[in-house]
């Protein structure tokens, strides 16, 4: 049971290792993803995936009942986790190889980028629980897949495929379950060598985006534009763009 | 002329009946439709439907310009109309059978499921009797197809047709017109033996989710579970949930 | 380098005329934009395109390294621009007929209609040239496509073809370049006989939907459907319907 890092030049692969319970996360595993999340320092781009074929199975809610007063910690260091997943100034993939489920759905789609194996399926699957939709399901679906569907997803709670789920508009991706590794390493390579600095700035503003009106996600792009220019991956990629041109 | 009221069991149905007119709603249907959707005390799910094969003409603008200072009152009551059944604790299902337009089209869309038969449509016919939109179709459209298509929709007024409806993610399920009130009926079941608490808990996040960012969301949605989960419901699906996986 | 304005009746047509650079923005291009912009007053309907078979390839970067300090003031002339395109009361309809890039992009995306010729291509190339999104792109984009379709364009920074493009909802039609003018002019007419005032009260509603509540817009429809009713094609359309009707 445990959270595993590997980190390969500037990728670090996060890993939720409990197969045997699919991930699904005790406290002790989201308090280790949160470390790992605060410590990326030298990461350019964050994969995160579950071991044994499944992503993750949500919050493990076992003893659940028998302490009733715990839920408040343990939605707080899980919903850390999620926010955290989401505010990182590097581009995030999860690579999701079977199911993800409850806080385990969210935390992938919480990513900005999510590649799914063809069998792997997504439920919110609260409802069925006698649960309330949390760890963002609320924010992130309206969002991802309109009202319409998100509404659909978050009152019954039903598995949505990768097909479909890819349909929609929730993940970026489908692949072939053997081709799936492949497909995220290519695409964490192709991100790792663009411009931290652009990304960021992309990243933030888009982060950002649903508190803003249109004119001052202009002028908050504009101020952006003004300090990522100053990186020296602009200027090499601006002058490579009008060598080309020219 | 009436809206009329089937109570069967914890499923009530609402039925808007005025099927010579399309059911195009009166001041006084849309007062009898206010008063229906404020008293739902024994309601665990609601179904609103038209009578006849249509579902909604709008609002009658018969009468209209003999009396123009009546405008605003007579938007405010299908406003009214319209906010309620969005802000119901409970889940609702709008089933459509054939045109819903105008006014009509906006009350089916407000609820959390759209059911229609394959031959139904939905209109914004607003700008084509020189009209700006009402009844929250500046608001839900762009929500539920995206800035694009709600653009097209509202600023041409043209007819989608169900299963184009259904594409671009205005409404969840297109069903053979013979096949619509069974399969609304399956679902109102289904949902009726939901744990209500996890539904209205479910509702009331999806409901505010514009207006918050994603930290106050995932903040809310755990406060909103610390309640949800006293529920005896929540205690027999966790404890039957516990016991399938262990 | 130019930007062309010809009027034909109630319609106006603007055109980005640097063919040679697939009509590159350079600030003068952007100045005369803009100025077109602020004096449409007998414009119905505005439409927007390129010369010689690209739509715009954003602005012009070269000469952008030798004088860095120059970017706050070429970003804020585009994105007024952008803006204004954005805020005008009229029907807006970008014909693109071949590569529209960067602000380019965005500034077809920024009108309410988008028709695009089956071999254009929308792409926000940004990142590739080391820079953060801008001219509204991180805005626009999850209100077009969703949130995970928005993250992949602007961090990738692909092209998207138009059938693309149309699939994901950033566009309204795709057709034949040889149908392109026809079906732009078709559009244009259509919307050029549609009643001024609930044209123009439709585009206000439909750009503040996202600073409001579902209440907040309700009442705003209401008070804006007060005034649009006072208008004389109000009047002719709903007798024509009440008559059609009766």
């Amino acid at each position: 049971m445990s959270v595993d890092i590997v980190r390969n030049g500037g990728i670090t692969e996060i890993t939720l290792n409990r197969p045997a319970k699919r991930n699904a996360m005790t406290d002790a595993m989201w308090s280790a993803l949160e470390e790992a999340l605060t410590d990326l320092r030298e990461t350019r781009v964050l994969v995160i995936t579950g071991a044994g074929g499944s992503f993750c199975g949500g919050s493990d809610v076992s003893g659940l009942l028998d302490d009733p007063g715990s839920l408040p910690d343990r939605i707080a260091v899980s919903n850390r986790c999620v926010l955290a997943m989401r505010e990182l100034p590097v581009p995030t993939i999860a690579k999701v190889g079977g199911p993800a489920a409850g806080a385990g759905a969210n935390l992938a789609l919480a990513c900005d980028f999510v590649l799914a194996a063809e069998d792997a399926y997504f439920a919110q699957l609260f409802v069925r629980r006698g649960l309330s939709v949390d760890s963002g399901a609320s924010w992130l679906l309206p969002r991802l897949v309109g009202e319409r569907r998100a509404r659909e997803l978050c009152l019954l709670g039903d598995r949505v495929g990768a097909p479909s789920a890819l349909d929609m508009g929730m993940i970026t991706r489908v692949v072939p379950a053997d081709g799936l590794d492949g497909a995220v390493t290519e695409l964490a390579e192709r991100l790792h060598d663009l411009s931290p600095a652009a990304l960021a700035g992309t990243k933030r503003m888009l982060n950002q985006t649903w508190q803003t009106t249109f004119a001052e996600a202009l002028n908050a792009e504009a101020a952006n534009q003004v300090e990522v220019i100053q990186s020296p991956e602009a200027h090499t990629a601006i002058n490579a763009f009008n060598v080309r041109r020219s």
